[in-house]
């Protein structure tokens, strides 16, 4: 114990860095620097629930949920834990929409429609709405006050965020690279999530037509130490207690983890999920993908995404769009017994996944941690 | 001092891990964990002399060298060190020639050749022989006997491997996957070079064609920890002390680091390529391409690989026949001060480099490391 606090004088930095973790640890009301990854559809409340009693950050995603979905999700964390937890809200900008770019691509699809018999729709629909343009989701985070609310390809306008903080809600907000960074940090947000290329799931670039360096979690940390003051949380390719230390190493606050969560019993993946994850190749695995949804995401390689990476294939519908058209087809494979169509989404690290009760798969990240401290 | 070891004993993995780092030292002849890169055209005899007198592993290419200048500088870091060193050789499967694609790629690149006023070639020529067919090489290196020989793009014959072990070298090859490092251990190779899908210049992929997971430094070290008991070497985006410890936390036993030395003053980058490292943009700045030479390496973004990445540009010639043409291209355009054609290796950490003599930046390195120990 004395140890640590002597290493820590010796070292500017170092104190530096502890001193703005605890800190914001105390904020956020949590003993560990782990955020279980909101990951909508996979999350659920009694996951976040038992993350958030086991001393990390739970979470849930309620961007893909009706407003009654989200306020049940809450009531239920509520019910289960007396911890801090996190609500993730997408706000991407709403679908810029083309009537020839999404006829082609049901066209594009329809071959697949048609092998497993399932009627193809006509037309797509916009099957999530925007938090920018949700004025419900906005009150009711308003009115429920989750401790922390956290916003995924972009961010909300600064009186929203502004009104957040006022009835007492720490937000976060996902940048992949410096230019999201600086945009979020001059909303006034609270802390930064730096989101790998490694990471599963949707990639939170504001703009998905935009160039994407696509930056590596390390160099990203690195690179927003350098032009910001705001707590980062590494997320990306991080699997075990070494690798959370690791990126504290490099100047994160905390490690937000989602990959390392499906497997956990509390999640909502479904069987067939579960399977391809847990029989994943140690190989090439992960594709990086506009196709499943229309934004950029990444997930366990299927027969779905290589149908769409062949050369001739259009571009996606816009996000949410594309994502219409793909529930409906793993929906009609599924009942098939079918998982090639399934948004298995899954990050680079999924090799490491392992298998644990959220509690122990705490439990043992914290051994690790430990266990890694020199 | 004490406290060291009384933590290492506390924990089997980290004493595990201290003695592979310590073992693998001694047997390098090096003290720091920190291998300078090779980087055949940008790393100099006086460059990995410099690096390799203040304490780490200073490293030459000779894959894109003559027999005579590979002679030449080896007797040159000689002359400039008593310490160990590595040799660094390119082991590509030599080019699979189609007269259609090369004609293709050079009708593609005809009007950047006409806009410089200069000639295009009418063919293109194998500008590299690669070591698994460079007998005289193979023989240089086993007269020379340099401490470290390393492989990229492959790996030779057991024979040759056997050959170089018993005349003492100590073998290190690049490994971008899991097959590969499996392909390396069984070689009988002594350590394994992990390269991220930061890593600036060449990415070591046995085969450019097949199916590349793009698996960052992190999450690869990470994997190959599961699956091999060589040491690692980590290779992309490492680019500081703290960034060298996070390495070795995941499970790396020292780390490459080439970004951080082009803009030494004893590399032999061009005033062309500094001032281009020095002016990038702190977003999106390289671009993984096979654009520059037929495979893919991580380049600072130009003019040329802008050209080159339009959505009607054909497959490129393979490796090193596509080199030929962008190095006329390149050689025109300098001569007219036109830098928007060279081929400037970069890693994603490229906001991260700093411009200090090696041993200075080794000094920092060193000092930062002992920084992020807590």
């Amino acid at each position: 114990m004395n140890l640590r606090i002597i290493v820590a004088f010796r070292d500017p930095r170092r104190k530096y860095r502890m001193t703005t973790s605890s800190q914001f640890l105390a904020r956020l009301g949590t003993r560990l620097p782990i955020i279980q990854a909101p990951m909508a559809g996979v999350s659920t409340p009694r996951l976040a629930a038992e993350v958030s009693n086991a001393g990390a950050l739970g979470s849930i995603g309620i961007g893909a949920s009706s407003l009654t979905q989200a306020w049940n999700d809450i009531q239920a964390i509520r019910a289960l834990t007396d911890h801090p937890f996190n609500v993730n809200v997408f706000c991407h900008q709403p679908a810029d929409r083309s009537a020839a770019q999404e006829s082609e691509w049901l066209q594009f699809l329809s071959p697949l429609f048609n092998s497993l018999g399932i009627k193809a729709p006509d037309h797509l629909e916009e099957i999530y709405k925007s938090f920018l343009e949700d004025t419900a989701v906005f009150e009711l985070l308003l009115e429920q006050r989750p401790n922390v609310v956290s916003f995924h390809f972009g961010i909300p306008s600064k009186e929203k965020i502004k009104a957040l903080q006022d009835v007492g809600v720490y937000t976060l907000a996902t940048a992949t690279n410096l230019s999201e960074a600086i945009a979020i940090q001059e909303a006034g947000i609270d802390a930064l999530v730096a989101q790998g290329i490694e990471a599963g799931g949707h990639r939170g670039v504001f703009d998905p037509e935009a160039d994407d360096e696509k930056l590596s979690t390390h160099v990203l940390v690195n690179v927003l130490t350098q032009h910001s003051r705001l707590p980062l949380i590494a997320a990306g390719g991080i699997m075990d207690g070494a690798g959370i230390r690791a990126a504290l190493q490099v100047g994160a606050t905390a490690a937000q983890m989602g990959t390392a969560f499906v497997l956990c019993p509390e999640s909502s993946a479904n069987a067939g999920y579960r399977d391809n994850l847990r029989n994943h190749s140690p190989n090439a695995s992960t594709r990086l993908t506009k196709a499943l949804s229309g934004r950029p995401a990444r997930g366990l390689l299927n027969d779905f995404i290589a149908y769409c990476e062949s050369s001739d294939a259009p571009m996606p519908a816009t996000y949410p769009l594309a994502y219409d058209a793909t529930k409906q087809l793993n929906a009609g494979a599924s009942k098939q017994g079918n998982h090639q169509f399934a948004a298995n989404w899954a990050g680079q690290g999924v090799p490491l996944a392992r298998e644990l009760p959220a509690a122990l798969l705490i439990e043992k990240l914290q051994k690790e941690m430990a266990d890694a401290q020199k």
